[in-house]
């Protein structure tokens, strides 16, 4: 968890509790797996969000944990899913489940999480708007996904081209938990729209952090190898930007679309990117999307709450891991 | 679609738009992808289910369709999960998603299409019994898969833990197909409860005879390569069967666990299977799931319907494919 949660802390202790106990399952691998996504940590960004939503209207702890315990096991399918297409063998600095159990086994455990989800919504059949929220939510993160590996390599790609993927592969999740807290606790439209707005600005801030770190972080503190999306062939914005400003274009695009590349390679084209002026760029956009954010808290009422989701808005840029 | 559901043709094509409209995006990659899969083709033996089901009560076409396509979504979509796990090439002849567009494309295509069926699904927000039931198969359906991997090349496993295995991998959703479509057109609980049992009994004929013919179908019918159980060290009944009364057990259980297997040993493994008997056993079991499920068909009304459901039951066990 984050120091800059701290005011929830009991709350969130209370989404861990419901995630461990709805892994449970009499066959132990099903189990096992599961409390290691859970052990991995990770921020708990999303069930945070959902929670501090609540706050803005009749904060009730049995209307918004199973929800925001929701928000997380979508999210920790959607990892596990993503490792099987990265082959990504460590995550958040511990072995991913496919470095341990496989690929087949990580296919399976990402439905099965994505499936005790459901059960959690079953919860919420009175409030059609949260099914429909994530259902929509569901599918633009697999288009997300999808897009992402059919661009791979492609350096024709534009900025918007990047900006509606990360949209769909992040940003929607983050906004549907900073709305749907609110809605699950009776808050009227005009609240959980701005909320909802309020997590697509950080969404899109954080995921376009998340890029710019996977070139200029310390592994250690980012729990996995750097350049990881140049290796792939995930061309993400401050590429994007080198792409159309730096001198050594040419040697950027055959470096890019190498398929195997050696760590010089990758080196030598993080140096190009870096030294095009890339990463300021990315980091203004980033900064765009976080000064959006705030702007939507400034229509919502005025509890302390607010001032942390501002703190939490500055978080996602200034982050180091 | 089968011979056997010519009556309910026109409300199959129903399902068959359905299910070409929700795939469509406007990135050719997801459209294209799904498309493919449809083209597969496919016995459709799940929304005829939801079809027939309906006709107990009264038959709505605009109540009934959504759902019917629901069904086929989530089969599709635990095939192609399957795909990636199996290391699949071929299925129902033709090349698998994986091996056209890769395995990390099929991850998220499975959960793709997985997500579109909850879109439809929410069109059912007022039949919380739909959500719940479909909810708690797709958990099941999981853990059926992963139960599976994690069982393979164990010969310690008994009947007993094969039929719990293929209950939540296959006939689950079987029995929610059957069951359902009647719940969506207000069906009272004797009937939807009658044609759940019968789907459950047909869906574990269903998966019991799959695996047979996985021994013994010719390769041209079946569509994919025979003994890939075998291959792969999943342990099907047939196997257990033999490797309680077979004379060779001492080299059967050689071949089994042994990982990687040329041709000649794939082939010499079947035989001993088949010299045991297990075939016959085999068969014997899986007709008496037909058995069961014939004898739930009487508690339903005596329609026309009633009696394709009785061929229906029929035929899980006599096909060739």
């Amino acid at each position: 968890m984050l120091e800059l949660f701290v005011d929830i802390k009991d709350e969130l202790q209370a989404v861990e509790n419901e995630l461990r106990q709805i892994v449970q399952e009499r066959y132990q691998i099903l189990t096992e797996t599961s409390t290691h996504l859970l052990n991995a940590g990770g921020k708990r960004l999303r069930p945070a969000l959902t929670l501090y939503g609540a706050k803005f209207c009749n904060f009730d702890m049995e209307k918004v944990v199973p929800l925001a315990a929701t928000m997380e096991l979508i999210h920790m399918a959607s990892l596990v899913h993503d490792d099987v297409v990265d082959a990504s063998m460590t995550r958040r600095g511990k072995p991913t489940v496919k470095a341990v159990w496989g690929n087949s086994v990580s296919t399976h455990i990402g439905s099965f999480l994505f499936a005790k989800s459901l059960i959690l919504l079953s919860r919420y059949e009175d409030t059609p708007l949260i099914f429909d929220v994530l259902s929509n939510t569901s599918v633009q993160m697999s288009q997300g996904e999808i897009i992402q590996i059919s661009s791979s390599f492609d350096i024709n790609q534009s900025i918007k081209d990047y900006l509606y993927r990360i949209k769909c592969k992040t940003a929607l999740l983050i906004a549907a938990s900073a709305q749907l807290g609110a809605v699950a606790c009776g808050a009227g439209r005009d609240i959980h729209l701005a909320l909802r707005r309020y997590g697509y600005n950080i969404g899109m801030a954080f995921q376009i952090t998340d890029d710019i770190l996977d070139m200029i972080a310390e592994q250690r503190q980012l729990g996995k190898p750097i350049g990881g999306d140049l290796r792939q062939g995930i061309i993400t914005l401050p590429v994007i930007y080198a792409l159309q400003c730096c001198k050594d274009k040419k040697r950027l695009i055959e470096l890019i679309t190498k398929v195997e590349k050696n760590d010089d390679e990758v080196n030598e084209a993080l140096e190009i990117v870096k030294n095009s002026g890339a990463v300021d760029y990315s980091f203004d956009i980033a900064q765009k999307y976080v000064m959006k954010a705030k702007m939507e808290l400034k229509k919502l009422p005025d509890i302390p709450t607010r001032m942390t989701l501002g703190m939490a808005a500055d978080f996602v840029c200034a982050r180091k891991f």
